[in-house]
């Protein structure tokens, strides 16, 4: 995909996350020039408000990148949002409510300013940079702590009459089931998150099922992350792996209703778990697609893991900036 | 929405269905001017194929029209089928594989013609002319004897890769859930067809339960309509009252689902049950919706009944090869 801006544009890409804020200078090429990345949170003690924590984080990052002079900056951030305004309608991990994001970093740095969903951001850096940038029609699936999707249809994200469309992780596929962290119930995300997982591998560990899980991370949830259940698996704890499976086979049966639904050319694994546990999340994945997807609709549909990793929202980012640039918007 | 065919422009809107053929000749304003409306199938002895008796049915409605000369045919056919070429894959109902319907009806009427899925086509018929017109993205769900859905996304019909994209129907909404006749398990139309409504309501009138369903339809689920479940609700049969509010309610699920993903500014319930038990549907399908979709998401979003019945196809079928011939392609 070729460049939209001309030499010597540079623009900021950033990724706001629960956890991690990371920002990034970019040239007109895309290629990554400095970068600055921290904790959301600031340690206790220090009394310093999120948007003025991420101000000083793009500060850095134009400072690594030897201050270039930058033409906008493109931002991914928690949902849900209304990419029209650049206004973070709630984030309580980050205190924001009605939070006019765009507006503070416009007034700030003097350049134009889009936001978008991360997940979103994340799925168009992938479609733009991945393995998947010929299709027309892609799905992105991204299960980590929670479950987050973003659609691609025609070459445009999906954004539909509320802005937030792509809610993938709280698609119902158990009437009845588990309670999710949303209210509902019998959610995607309540049944294949890293929490629904840890959830039943802390229980493993407390029972003494799972004694690579009981030393390393104890049976506390917020313990148990991806890295830790994918070396569990690999010393041969069965009934972890087990787990794992039926979670990312429920995945594969979200994935088989989006085939189903929006008949995509290519769909887009990634999030923590499945970085973690690709071949095991492929492999469940495309059993499930096999199961519950109609023959007519599946067929020659590719199944790939994401390839940015951590640069995929930050990318996006950029590249969303750079074609709002180019629209003259 | 205004007229794109020229005054003394005529085309035809053609409803080809598993059990009935409708073949309407319109004019510039898409007013129905003549229409012939027959059974799919001749009756035993009669040796007619089925593409024969479909250019008598379109003959006859524009002799009933008065023969007006034709600029274009449009097409709602059963799928899977191909809108690009309009190659009919697979319907055993009409004895078709791989039929290239367009091809055949082109040839016989020397006019271009359209052909889509005829769900596809009743939601924009339903778009074009009725309740949603003023909607970017709206999403229609037909319960019937199987439960087919239509998907339109900044004002176009979404095909997808395989042309076929927009199966509602076989999402899976139940892991494990009853086998479906597609040979999956958990589907919508597995749980909340008509036929999945009619095996509980004839259990229920073989045990004496709905006495009557029992007199007016016997046990034979074929036997077992729409009209007739409708009038044994309000006989006061309170068993299959309750037997269609459950499917209704699976059918609001997937509503709820779709809202989550796409987020369409208004939800079409169409199909033989909404046409016969309309209240009870909107009844369901909102408590559902409120149940399983985001609140974000589901804000402002309107559920409206389908409003233009039997003539939705046709009158789809028709706007579509308006626009085909407004387009000269």
């Amino acid at each position: 995909m070729g460049s939209i801006l001309r030499e010597g544009d540079f623009v900021v890409g950033l990724d706001v996350g629960g956890t991690k804020i990371m920002a990034t200078a970019l040239d007109h090429k895309f290629k990554i020039l400095g970068r600055s990345k921290k904790r959301s949170k600031s340690r206790k003690g220090k009394d310093e408000k999120a948007e003025e924590r991420i101000i000083r984080i793009i500060t850095e990052a134009l400072k690594d990148a030897g201050n270039p002079p930058i033409k906008g900056i493109g931002v991914g951030s928690p949902g849900p949002l209304d990419p029209k305004t650049g206004v973070i309608i709630d984030t309580p991990n980050l205190g924001w409510k009605n939070f006019p994001l765009a507006a503070i970093l416009s007034e700030q740095f003097k350049v134009p300013v889009v936001v978008d969903n991360d997940v979103n951001v994340g799925t168009y850096g992938e479609w733009c940079f991945g393995e998947v940038s010929k299709c027309e029609d892609i799905v992105g699936i991204f299960p980590g702590t929670g479950i987050g999707g973003g659609i691609i249809i025609n070459g445009k994200l999906l954004h539909g009459f509320s802005g937030a469309a792509g809610e993938v992780g709280h698609m119902t596929i158990e009437v009845d089931g588990p309670y999710c962290g949303c209210g509902k119930r019998g959610c995607l995300e309540a049944l294949a998150s890293r929490i629904a997982i840890a959830k039943e591998v802390a229980a493993l560990a407390a029972r003494g099922d799972a004694p690579y899980i009981a030393e390393h991370c104890g049976t506390d949830l917020a313990n148990i992350r991806s890295g830790e259940i994918a070396e569990a698996i690999k010393a041969g704890e069965k009934m972890v792996e087990s787990v794992v499976r039926k979670a990312a086979f429920y995945t594969g049966i979200a994935v088989a209703n989006l085939i189903n639904i929006l008949s995509p050319e290519a769909v887009v694994l990634g999030g923590g778990l499945v970085e973690a546990m690709t071949d095991l999340y492929l492999e469940e994945v495309n059993r499930a697609v096999k199961e519950h997807a109609m023959r007519f609709l599946r067929k020659g549909v590719r199944i790939v893991p994401a390839k940015l990793g951590d640069d995929a929202v930050v990318l996006g980012a950029a590249r969303m900036i750079a074609e709002r640039l180019a629209d003259g918007k």
